[in-house]
């Protein structure tokens, strides 16, 4: 049996990725890989490694999850060192837990190898600190896309949450969620970014 | 004139170190670094390379953030290649901000360097995706520490809110977070974990 590493790419500056997840692209045989990921990052793969595109394609996934978790064991089964390559962090909003559970469940060993979360270092690099002495003592990260229309975000709760509040894939729905908070409270005059690609 | 790289060396393990964060202490001439920071990481640095800890020692920092300020400016216009290394993430509860801020006014040419913040890696080393379809679509990070007794942690608003919540630098506090929230209408049945070293 080979082994998966659910490895966390970082926000798309290669330079970003981690010294264990470059070990881990390195040595692996086959790369599982989404379109979030810096290309170059590939480069460092061996010349042998299947590589194994699972992006999405203008909304449209080239995979289903269940096809994603399917190779993954698949290839671990043929005894293969395995990478599930993941822009930013696997476990942050990147589905990485439902490829866990899968993988425990079937006996398949895994490891996580976290990478650096958009969700901060996107600000970061836009200059903007998500904490701050005397400004924001806490941080809040929402996803805006995926969400079961029923479930919906809490704009109530976050309008009145003390700190940075930071919304991933929201570029679509920055109508709303202006809207949101502001129909709860939020001042029209908080300092906000909007940051893209 | 230098330049001052403030960079994050992710949650403990050296492995989580950037690529871009291992060329910075590669090439440093003087490294400033907290307690936090995994002692390894700084075999990377050059045998000239000067190391001063800025850390804290149960409890009493030993340096005042000014002074840590002034060194990395003195170092600075002295024309070296300064890294100030933190734990995790230097934006993340890091005063990165602060310190970003203090050589802008200056002057000071730097740039950041994000890591792996503990905020979600620590949680995912210990088997806990901070996001997780059909769970939790948000996330929350609090300081437990450092807070004026004057601003104090909005319970009732973090009790109210959907998602995982990341209570940082916690361990002191345990009853009085558990007690915040619970008489804050959280339920005595919500999943915690308190993940320490």
């Amino acid at each position: 049996m080979g082994k998966v590493y659910l490895v966390g790419a970082g926000p798309g500056d290669s330079g970003l990725l981690t010294l264990k997840g470059l070990e881990c692209i390195k040595r692996a045989e086959v790369i599982v890989y989404d379109s979030l990921v810096s290309p170059t990052l590939l480069n460092f793969a061996n010349q042998e490694c299947r590589l194994i595109y699972a992006g999405k394609i203008a909304g449209n996934h080239s995979k289903t999850q269940d096809e994603i978790n399917g190779l993954l064991w698949k290839y671990a089964e043929e005894g293969k060192q395995v990478v599930r390559l993941k822009g930013g962090d696997p476990f942050v909003f990147g589905r990485g837990g439902e490829e866990a559970e899968y993988l425990a469940e079937r006996g398949v060993e895994f490891e996580v190898v976290p990478g650096v979360s958009s969700c901060y270092s996107v600000p970061a690099y836009s200059g903007i600190p998500v904490t701050h002495r005397g400004y924001a003592s806490s941080f809040h990260v929402v996803t805006a896309h995926g969400r079961d229309g029923s479930e919906g975000i809490d704009y109530k709760n976050l309008a009145e949450a003390e700190g940075t509040i930071v919304f991933l894939m929201g570029l679509k729905s920055l109508d709303e969620i202006a809207r949101g908070l502001m129909e709860n409270g939020k001042s029209p005059r908080t300092p906000a970014a909007v940051i893209s690609r």
